[in-house]
């Protein structure tokens, strides 16, 4: 969650709209947990100074902070996991930047551990690539700490791991194996980690441990659910009601839609290349199709993120009024649009998971057809009721979008009924319950 | 070999200038060989319709063989090989240049079948990328002919590999595995290909045989080398002694040298970026070192290519006359170059062996220091003498070239004996052993 302040200057609370806050969220509201964050806001700044219970925010010094979050995160890691780097050009290791991820990953650390000083038999749990160096800082200074760490992004293989210095590397691989349990979504990023524990470290496996430096670490897969109460709920909402009744009145026959941040790895040039495509080998669906692009802007710190937004909007001004894009944060209109969609445009050039291709066909009413990239982590789990389509090949994706608009009311009901079943059955709790399990599994191997 | 015309209208014949064409100019010269090639120049063309022996022309249709050569074999697959895409951007996957790819290969499939017709005991020996689907057809038609494919780039991950559609990378894989042998320089490009069969294809893999479709292929690595001999008379060859005493006569204190084609993958301006770096570093060596860059221009049809020499001159042009940057193929300068370098950088991106790690260090007089990536595959056998750098850390390299500049003599001497010695006891000729075993091993075993 982030802090700030309204104009009549009283602090206002907002949480992550994300689908990793939420996940989060269940497992903070049902356990004993203190969810440890680094302070983002200027208001976060101020609660970091305050006495702090539940959520405890790091106020990390700024430009240590921006290396961190706006180099080393992103993009380089990013980029890295996302194999977005245009590699005979960029990038050029900042050795500096890496000082300050470092640092920051400490500052956090010493939390973890005065945390459990406070409490002693409590699980650290660390989340994504902003804290690769943590868990060995941890267990250098607390040997016996159970800790786990879950990466929500892609892990690219070994020689993708070369664009950073072998000592680096080195150091994020060590990094993730002082945790007791290291988790990805997919048994693809899973391979990938153990090649690389081997590749990289020489580490030994062993089925799904990892066994380097006298500890055994296990490596396991589950990909990460939505609350399917929470879009129970937001289905029915008045707000969401609101605007599915403005998008209805204006919507045309058919409804393509994609809903993603703007960034690199979302794949939304080629996906619009796709639209009109579509449209040029299909002139009979001009004005009765239209694709609607919802994206919410994201790391607009980042040249690299900047460069993109503005490569979007030349592909989409080129195709005219056939598509309809929104760059903007509205949760609200995304869910409106969920409900609506005929086709819903998923081609990742990389995804950690991708939670829209579950969130979306949950809520949909109209037997909405995925169309899924098969480098996006859903895609183990939905490929078989989707569309599948390479996120390099705009002509297939044209076709599968065609596909999509021209398949028959039965089959679209067969796919997106079993799309629903699997969603509901293997939602966020399941999740949530699986990292629970592979802890138990480590506590009881002691 | 390529054919054209003098001044007079006569015939000339230039050998290729490779490394690759020299190891089998070897062969060629010691075995009763057929060498069947794509004609290239329009004289190829007119040769192509006379009667062969010895090297088979074949006139492939023109619109097919530049779709074939410019799109799919440079830059698809090379820059897939050598993960150089800038994937948020490009390649949208060309389907139809894949149909030139494919007809191109099914070509020379039957010039080798017809070659086998007419000696029913010869081997068929593939080279590179430009082939990968040949072997496929003549497997079908013959299935006994003994085959083998040697891959003289990387061999990148399956997950780079997605970059081509799922039906396209299992061609490309099968096409491999309908030879008897597979090999590769090193056995980094070998593991990734053993993975591959299983991740793409879902082989099955036993040590060093791959079992896929009732077939089994042998997968081996064995390095390329140079010729010894060819180089310890081009050492003494008046034209080199020419350039070398105008090199004398112009030459700095030090020289630092780098000898490539204008190839993204080569690294040419993070290269300049860390002699510059270094400099500044060090004001005490301005004046004192130069970087003599001796670019063999490559592939300038592909507009990547152009925009990678434009990219290049920029950056030499920042350098001011620190660096004396020559375009241009003069292989008799690049020996004489290779005689007098004190420090030799190879930084390539990635790169499937690097000839210029074996020819320069191995002519050079003054046990001048080889600065070397760890991405290159001569990297795994001289990476011990060898000063090591991250292609992508231009800080790093700035410092190895430094401590190459201020390294003792005593130093310089033992490290460049060893690779001496190395370069001449794992030559050309014993590469073409290696090749010839596996061939035996696979025939004994039949």
């Amino acid at each position: 969650m982030s802090y700030g302040r309204d104009a009549r200057g009283e602090r206002t609370v907002s949480r992550g709209g994300g689908g990793l806050a939420t996940a989060l969220r269940g497992l903070v509201e049902q356990h004993d947990v203190t969810w440890i964050a680094n302070a983002m806001t200027d208001e976060d700044r101020v609660v970091a100074g305050e006495e702090q219970s539940g959520t405890i925010l790091i106020a990390q010094d700024r430009d240590a902070y921006a290396r961190f979050y706006n180099v080393v995160a992103n993009p380089t890691l990013w980029f890295v996991q996302h194999m977005l780097w245009d590699l005979a050009f960029a990038p050029d290791f900042d050795r500096d930047a890496w000082t300050s991820y470092a640092a920051v990953n400490a500052t956090m650390a010493r939390a973890a551990i005065a945390e459990l000083d406070r409490a002693p038999d409590a699980c650290v749990f660390f989340q994504d690539y902003h804290l690769y160096l943590a868990p060995a800082i941890v267990r250098r200074e607390r040997p016996n700490a159970v800790m786990s760490h879950f990466v929500h992004i892609p892990w690219p293989e070994s020689d993708a791991w070369t664009v950073l210095p072998p000592e680096i590397r080195g150091e994020v691989f060590a990094g993730l194996l002082a945790n007791d349990v290291v988790g990805f979504h997919t048994d693809r990023w899973r391979r990938n980690f153990l090649r690389g524990c081997v590749d990289v470290l020489g580490a030994r496996v062993e089925g799904d441990v990892v066994d380097h430096g006298g500890r055994r670490t296990l490596v396991t897969a589950h990909p990460i659910g939505i609350d399917t109460d929470e879009f129970d709920e937001l289905k029915h909402d008045e707000s969401v009601l609101a605007r599915e009744r403005e998008l209805e009145a204006s919507r045309p026959e058919q409804l393509v839609l994609r809903v993603d941040r703007t960034d690199p790895s979302k794949n939304v040039v080629r996906g619009l290349r796709a639209f009109g495509l579509m449209l040029d080998r299909h002139p009979e669906l001009r004005g009765r199709v239209r694709m609607l692009a919802l994206l919410d802007p994201s790391r607009q710190d980042i040249p690299e993120y900047v460069g993109y937004v503005a490569a979007i909007e030349r592909e989409a001004r080129s195709l005219g009024d056939a598509v309809d894009l929104r760059v903007g944060d509205d949760f609200t209109r995304s869910v409106a649009a969920y409900k609506q969609f005929d086709v819903l445009l998923v081609n990742a050039v990389f995804d950690g998971l991708n939670l829209v291709s579950k969130e979306a066909p949950y809520v949909n009413e109209r037997d909405g057809v995925l169309v899924l990239s098969e480098n996006a982590g859903a895609h183990e789990e939905l490929g078989e009721w989707a569309l599948s389509v390479n996120p390099f090949d705009v002509s297939a994706q044209a076709d599968a979008i065609h596909e999509a608009l021209t398949m028959g009311a039965a089959e679209r009901r067969r796919r997106a009924d079993a799309i629903r079943a699997h969603v509901r059955s293997h939602d966020v709790s399941a999740w949530k319950d699986a990292q629970l399990a592979d802890l138990d599994r480590v506590r009881s191997s002691r």
